[in-house]
């Protein structure tokens, strides 16, 4: 079993709704909205992402032998609504935008049209795919504005939140506009470019580090990128110098060094300095260790020569801001647009559209969002990607999502480029047709008897 | 294809390791260690688990075709290294603390003794597995901590970072003594209970409230929590109040609300009065939104009425701390101890174990780390748990560990079961045995000529 496309992933009262909804015969058809209601301290803006991965699970989703018998033996649950699943498929519309826009909170990126059972039960998995992979790839667009000739690659893996967020986090920050990532299935999966270097350990285990060097370079001739902070920086940079006459007459090419640890700085300073004394002019520095966007801005300001960054941990978990407020909300039933009011949860109803407006130097000016229907002027963000249950378009390749968002953070404003808050945020109008919708409905509900 | 199983599941500097040491037969067998630097800020103690995952993972360990392919086409590795990998299966070993067992800075978790290119290749995936794990595990302690009589569902598959972290933050959590989760896969995979009330959504569907109410407890009789918060809390509560005659007639009893938003003390409170009055004093509360341990705590020091709570983002992503500093180091290799000097991430070499102290209430007094034949009194928490490859015992039953977890907790002195940091560190003692070998290795690598 991949537990991954199991519809079995949801939570528990998407089933009872369902029961409930099978059981009254309410299967109209529901408009739902996927948005974020603010943005964290630290964000200025954020880049859709997940899209395509929402979609291969609403192509997919099916409740085979195996998760029919559990749900039946679970006791909450009728046999004909057990039968009525079996036959459940996603036969709606989704209307989303593209991977890799910029988008603010208000706005929605996603809006799934479907008969309710179906846009119910997928609520839990499609906000998990969507929530994370934005949350990543607008984590990751902070360090491609904070180095943005440098290889950046994600290392994160290890300390990401499960196999999942491995994966996802390659592919989120891949079409941010990283470079690619050390994590081998998401080259196999995504086809994004694989980087690696060597381990500490491998230098460990060897009784001196020059034979662990040596050992290395010679199995991979092409691609030698000496890791040399295992024991003592400079001095493994001399044991890279002194070494290099012998690799070059084997043919092999010394590519580079990483250096883990310390005050990145410094040694990156001593080490280009040593191996441009020896001629190395050519070998790059590589550095990793605890990197953030933060660290990056810093090493560059402070003139470190490093030529490309490994960022993991904070990449992956987005440590500064693991989340976001980010929810998938009822905006129409049967025809009618709908409005929760929980205090600092309210909603704006109905089918909406973002139109977005640039300035005369093609940067971001401002954005509408406004009800379907009333048409603007003005880009519109959100396009039909799938209708009844069908992808409208093969996958795009994440390069074409990855050119998309390069061209995306180009029209970024200067102030939203900052990577600490406390800037002006970006202005979203809410138009007047909406606002009066909002109005309307809140009125309905004050007068009891017309609507409740 | 499971991903999730996947030897491809590593990094790529992992296979380039191995293709390095299969072409200079470093096959000997290495020891790793997977132990945690030092403590979030907001953390006192951790409580460890992801074994069993790991041992799953472990013991499931090879590569099929497809993989084999992939890595072949990949252009850096050679024909022959692919071939070696066709054969590759994890015989080593595994020492391990039993999962839901507390744990300190510096001590190893959980030790890999295994020929180098098995130890080497599984570091990423084990990494990933027990680090989150165990993030959650002690994230959601606090909240046992903080509500220690209430009702605790983890309810954040949403916003979990993927689904492997959804599933795993359930199991991670139940462990720690949460009482069960949302998430269905995890109830079906892990055996955890299940909970659901219903959704805004539903409610919204509805052109009223109590039709919604009613209709939801017609086709849940035996369930019936009703989700109070969609338009005005206490206006809600009244109306299960003027609908329970007409619900008991009907044999449906009503098992208690749901609050979502707004101040949460102050709605309980209301509730519980409106209910108290009318005779529904069966009727349970139940609070969810934005709740953590420290608003766990400041409800309850309110003497908010509320009987249970659902968390979700802030326990899925550990919020406050989303990773903790993590590693898997080598610490022996061919028969000798090995150790990484790099400044701030020097290790303690050699096979370790951890003997705990106990005071004469039975509450933790310190831990001692030492070399694992410098056998101590105290109570040994490493224990082996594969031999060869092979499981030693059936997995444990998740109540088995959560019993064991409870027994753990009850271990905790007063300070450290405090949420806020700023208390003393527990005591964790590196043994003379332990800092003798690490000098010894210090002292042979600045002798040139004796270990390099």
């Amino acid at each position: 079993m991949n537990p991954l496309t199991s519809p079995l992933l949801t939570d528990l009262y998407q089933l009872t709704m369902l029961q409930a909804y099978f059981a009254h015969r309410m299967q109209d058809t529901a408009v739902f909205e996927f948005f974020v209601r603010k943005l964290p301290p630290t964000r200025n803006f954020m880049f859709a992402a997940g899209l395509e991965q929402v979609l291969d699970f609403l192509e997919q989703l099916r409740f085979d032998d195996d998760d029919l018998a559990w749900i039946a033996q679970h006791g909450q649950f009728r046999k004909n609504f057990v039968e009525q699943l079996r036959g459940l498929r996603f036969t709606g519309d989704v209307y989303a935008m593209r991977e890799g826009t910029l988008f603010f909170p208000n706005e929605p990126i996603l809006r799934v049209v479907a008969p309710m059972p179906q846009a119910q039960l997928v609520e839990s998995r499609l906000i998990n795919l969507v929530h994370f992979e934005t949350t990543i790839a607008s984590k990751a667009a902070r360090s491609v504005l904070a180095a943005p000739d440098k290889l950046l690659v994600d290392f994160g893996l290890r300390r990401a939140h499960g196999a999942e967020a491995g994966l996802l986090a390659a592919r989120a920050s891949y079409i941010a506009g990283f470079s690619g990532t050390a994590t081998v299935l998401a080259g196999s999966m995504f086809h994004i470019p694989l980087f690696g270097t060597m381990a500490h350990s491998f230098v460990e285990a060897h009784d001196d580090e020059a034979s662990a060097f040596v050992d290395f370079a010679t199995v991979f001739p092409d691609s030698t990128i000496f890791l040399i902070d295992t024991y003592d920086t400079e001095a493994a940079a001399r044991k890279v110098v002194a070494l290099a006459p012998q690799l070059q007459q084997a043919g092999i090419a010394i590519r580079g060094v990483r250096l883990d640890s310390g005050d990145l700085a410094a040694h990156a300073r001593n080490v280009r300095s040593i191996f441009d004394q020896a001629g190395l002019t050519n070998a790059t520095i590589f550095a990793s260790g605890n990197l953030d966007e933060y660290r990056l801005r810093d090493l560059l300001a402070a003139g470190a020569p490093i030529d490309g960054f490994g960022i993991g941990t904070s990449l992956v978990t987005s440590s500064d801001a693991p989340f976001l407020d980010a929810v998938y909300k009822l905006q129409e039933y049967a025809g009618r647009p709908r409005r929760k009011r929980s205090p600092g949860k309210a909603t704006w109803p109905g089918r909406k559209q973002v139109y977005r407006h640039y300035s005369d130097q093609g940067l971001l000016d401002h954005d509408v969002v406004t009800l379907e229907d009333d048409v603007q002027a003005g880009t519109p963000l959100l396009q039909p990607v799938m209708l009844g249950g069908k992808r409208l378009q093969a996958p795009p390749s994440l390069d074409a999502l990855r050119a998309h968002a390069k061209r995306e953070l180009a029209t970024l404003p200067r102030d939203l480029r900052a990577l600490d808050g406390d800037v002006e945020p970006y202005r979203v109008e809410i138009a007047p047709a909406l606002r009066e919708l909002a109005a309307r409905l809140d009125k309905q509900r004050r007068e009891p008897g017309t609507a409740e």
